[in-house]
């Protein structure tokens, strides 16, 4: 949520804001407690995020966490949107690879498209890391960020989530958005710290999450500068820079925030190095894990699962004091109506 | 400045500032327009600067940004710092080898730091690019990242500039770090994007600048991360990851921000590209080069200076409508005495 073009928080602001709460001047509903968690069932969970955030933010207690230091890491895919039967960013892999095949049919019958497209599996997985590659880099490559940024935009428009049938941007997880809000609210600023490509994720999600492009860290190409007339454009080019995942998300978080999170959630064992970085620390810290425990409203799956493979975090957890959130018993609802 | 930790603006905080406003119950000194810029001589370039931020604020005009789109980038060495006769950095480089060199002797008979330390500067030249690497290298990897942080920390409290004989971080200019807070305070998130090394300069850049750690954009070295029994430690490696300077500017603002800058500021060759990509869009937009004219005060070089030479995007400022900054004339006071 940006906030209103119309109010800077100027220190004349502040110190109006300050001279009103000292006069009692604040409006009715300035006291009105109300739930700021409203898709969370109320139990352990529930409990003790709201009591983290409220000791981190009582000023004169033991616990007091300076706003400058309020720093969220969240992971994307299973821990606030939905990941399952595929990551979102491989369906769009598959569209736009049929898409190339369509406009060049040569495409259509070499590896790895023709099995891709064939839903041939089992050649696909035989094609291995390279197989996956070639198709990130045809998919992913020989094209301007702002040429990508409209194909991601316009797949997103149309795309269903197979079960589901709602675009994706529709299955984020309702209690996620209401903790970033609840976050943010209490002066944290919230980042997003994914697998997924970064330019895959910053055209949606501003008006997802609230987060904006700069708070986005992900994996990324290396890309090439170059002026075309008086047009200044970026090229991806077909060579990985950066992965962020499993020890590239500390390393990510180094380089893009510089500063160590205070609290972090993740659902899998991509995850388990940013809770280590973000707990392993002095001072209050918090790390939350999304247990994908509920095949009736999304889905159910941890230890054996080929995405989102929850196992070594899930040991780590109750050593480190992890809160391990398991989504059928602490979320009372699973997507917006 | 950071926000004060009492101060949250919920949308709670902005009704009741809204309702304050309409009361005109607003402090005496809301009424008063104070210079946003006082180290600013009365003239074109101010007038141009003032002109712009209060076109692209004014909601109802034609050229209004929305605040979430207020993106500034700074460059840093000659830009924000004195970067003569020096950049701070090489001074940084100098200091850590010496160390280096002291608690290992062997090393002081060693190229390129026999050439460094005996101010052997044809030698130094001779070892090209070579000898550059394998200093910074030896100076800036091989310890964590918390280390090296204490390392800068711990020289800048104590090095001094040699013509000035003040700490560093008393070079910055006042009037570059009035306008970064009048464009703070007019929505505009700023930025330093610096061929500089990111981790040498977060550090200062909060206290000097208002700049926060996750607002800084520099050129980096790769890392590594490893649990040391229960302690989480990332490593600097001795491998370039990225050198955020000429071209490298546009794609490290794309890599970190993920939008295009409305207002860019820089001093060199390093800094043109930066210029480009900002201002070669749509919608209105500003850049700004500082010229050093100031040999009094400060420095004076442009065209054929070793560090921060301004030749071609000196050529390329007329024909842009890019706002040539001079020194000498156009700021009142370099530093704060």
């Amino acid at each position: 949520m940006p906030i209103p073009s119309t109010f800077i928080p100027t220190r004349r602001a502040l110190l109006v804001f300050a001279a009103v709460n000292m006069l009692g001047l604040t409006a009715p509903e300035a006291q009105t407690q109300t739930d700021p968690l409203p898709s969370w069932n109320d139990g352990a969970a529930k409990t003790r995020i709201i009591d983290f955030v409220q000791r981190v933010t009582r000023q004169a207690g033991p616990d007091f966490v300076p706003i400058e230091d309020r720093i969220a890491t969240f992971d994307n895919d299973g821990t606030l949107w939905t990941e399952q039967p595929n990551y979102v960013q491989a369906e769009f892999v598959e569209a736009r690879a049929r898409e190339l095949a369509n406009a060049n049919p040569e495409l259509a019958g070499r590896q790895p498209f023709k099995a891709l497209l064939s839903g041939d599996r089992a050649t696909l997985a035989a094609l291995g890391e390279q197989g996956i590659a070639d198709l990130m880099i045809a998919t992913h490559s020989g094209m301007t960020t702002t040429a990508f940024e409209k194909s991601v935009s316009d797949w997103l428009a149309t795309a269903r989530h197979p079960r589901f049938n709602r675009p994706y941007t529709e299955l984020i997880y309702q209690p996620m958005v209401e903790l970033l809000t609840y976050l943010r609210a209490n002066g944290f600023k919230t980042f997003i710290v994914s697998g997924g490509g970064v330019e895959f994720m910053r055209p949606w999600t501003e008006k997802a999450y609230g987060i904006p492009p700069e708070q986005v860290i992900g994996s990324s190409g290396k890309t090439s500068y170059r002026l075309e007339g008086d047009t200044p454009v970026i090229e991806k080019l077909p060579t990985v820079e950066f992965v962020d995942d499993g020890s590239g998300k500390p390393l990510g978080i180094n380089r893009f925030i510089g500063r160590r999170p205070v609290f972090a959630a993740g659902n899998s064992d991509g995850d388990l190095q940013m809770l280590q970085w973000t707990t392993l620390n002095t001072g209050p810290r918090f790390a939350l894990i999304v247990h994908h425990t509920d095949v009736e409203r999304e889905y159910a799956y941890d230890r054996q699962s080929q995405i989102g493979r929850l196992d070594k975090a899930l040991d780590e957890a109750p050593k480190r004091g992890w809160l391990v959130v398991d989504m059928k018993r602490d979320w009372k609802t699973i997507y917006k109506p």
